[in-house]
């Protein structure tokens, strides 16, 4: 397809304010080398400024990139799962890359998948620098973040789990098994899925007028690990709460394993809920009630998201899609213990 | 690159003897469409037969093509964190596809991947069609399965784990622990990987003198639900096993199941050892004893082989690699029952 004439006016009008040429602007939109970084750059930010949206291209694609900040738990192979499964449906493939952390993709991930021109890129990840962001809005390749567990930046589509309401549904069902004693276990203070379950969570204590002492309140990583650690403190305090919400599935099992340590018998003395319902979840002993995240779903609607948006406008860039969390009832929560 | 003389004069015998114009040699080695599929099959035979294969092309790829028979459990992601490890190394960019079944991908994988132009290609399955091998030679693209569960065909180049040592390393474990009534629940009969780790087992309880009685012998899947189903079974004989060998960690967590059932007590009543030591070994609880297999530098190995082959010999291409198992020790065995 030809440059439209608005087109063509514009890439003339950032070649001179660039001070470049032509040819240069055009190496900067294909991801062609040859060009200094700052060039780049400053080509890029008067592309952006001018609103400059690529219309098509002689070359068809069949390629989506997913990009994961790490490549960690169980949780990244639903989403892998549900990617697979839509890009199949579009006779697309799925390039997969670890890069960076969970607040952005390296640098160089970037120019490398421009060189693919992608379909559309799937990111699961919390952030997504500015200078990423006009990249791939200047080369008009649509791009959707699945879970940002930071706020995500102004106009990017993003797709996640109600977590506020998983939080306060995990809260409600100890509340109505007689749990007053309760703790949390929250995930990162810097992730904003980790605040909003931990909010939910406050909500329905505070509905149900029940304190939430600070020391029944801790904080770490998703990891087995942050739970292992807050579970032995929680456990050691003077008053140790009968019942404990996780703020994910690996945080639960940590908890398990300090109320082994400490003989504490789940559920008879002690309640544990997580967040995910990732397969483990119901292959410990005992089997772990927690809160469903559609994991799979999600990454489905991101993908679908992503190829359905590629002409679309700006209004439904603007998305932001929070899939429905449901609390499944196992083993690992009961009555609290006879005082 | 040019084709040489010699491939110039072999791709037209080839046509004179398919009876199609050159082109349409051109446009089969290409992956290009508009060859009928009688004829496709007809000019990759005759290229086979006359042993060609493609020297260079003028398009380099920065893909890599990995290629999943399921998307099953925790180990999947293990392998892809490997390949993703020696890709990045290497500048180059995976391709995940999910395809088929463990038999070999779908029919429709080949064509598409060879429109990729991939540097090499790694699968993740039990076998690979005839049809796809010749495929794949013919356009010189380099191949490796990891882990083939039936016998690859001949001259596959293959990357696995010690099956047979993992075997008989955990019957001996058991045996050093003083039990002798020691079950066993084997993979599916079909995979090779199964059968070696069942034969390693029996080999160490016929060096001990022990007897194996067929009641004490189960096959399944490698999923949790065929341990606990074989759990159940061997756990209600009337001389019931003091100890269980699973050919996967997913089984032994099937049994753990099947253990919490009865009330029987691991490791106080049953030793349960694993195979496979994905992370939730770890987790569960008991910790489980269990065989690793380096799935992450078994799939780290497969990558190298597949970079490393695109000039090698045809010497190199028959490799087979087998990494070392090893016993993890944790607190799902101890000694049996005092009778």
């Amino acid at each position: 397809m030809p440059a439209q004439e608005g087109d063509r006016a514009t890439l003339a009008r950032v070649a001179a304010e660039a001070e470049v040429s032509l040819s240069t602007v055009s190496k900067v939109l294909n991801g062609r080398g040859g060009v200094g970084d700052d060039t780049r750059a400053r080509v890029e930010t008067l592309l952006h400024d001018h609103g400059y949206n690529r219309r098509g291209s002689a070359h068809v694609s069949t390629l989506i990139e997913l990009v994961f900040g790490e490549l960690g738990t169980e949780w990244t192979l639903e989403v892998l799962r549900g990617v697979e499964r839509v890009a199949k449906e579009s006779g697309l493939s799925v390039v997969v890359t670890q890069s960076g952390d969970r607040r952005g993709p390296a640098p160089d991930w970037v120019e490398s998948a421009l060189e693919r021109s992608p379909v559309g890129v799937v990111l699961v990840l919390s952030g997504l620098p500015d200078e990423s962001v006009r990249q791939l809005r200047v080369r008009n390749i649509p791009f959707v973040i699945i879970d940002p567990a930071g706020d995500p930046p102004p106009g990017v589509p993003s797709v996640g789990a109600a977590n506020w309401s998983g939080g306060m549904a995990a809260a409600r069902y100890l509340i109505e098994l007689g749990h007053r004693r309760i703790a949390v276990v929250s995930g990162p203070d810097d992730m904003l899925m980790a605040r909003a379950r931990l909010s939910g969570f406050r909500s329905a204590l505070d509905a149900a007028s029940i304190a939430l002492p600070s020391e029944y309140v801790r904080s770490g990583e998703f990891h087995r690990e942050s739970g292992l650690e807050a579970g032995r403190e929680l456990l050691a305090l003077p008053e140790p709460p009968t019942a404990i919400f996780a703020s994910s599935d690996l945080q639960a099992l940590g908890i398990y394993e300090a109320a082994r340590e400490r003989g504490v018998i789940i559920p008879d003395q002690l309640s544990v809920i997580g967040f995910d319902d990732l397969p483990v979840a119901a292959w410990v002993g005992p089997p772990l009630t927690t809160v469903r995240q559609p994991t799979a779903e999600m990454a489905e609607q991101a993908t679908r998201l992503v190829l359905g948006s590629r002409d679309a406008s700006a209004g439904t860039q603007q998305l932001r899609l929070d899939l429905a969390t449901e609390l499944i009832p196992r083993d690992s929560t009961a009555p609290p213990p006879p005082l």
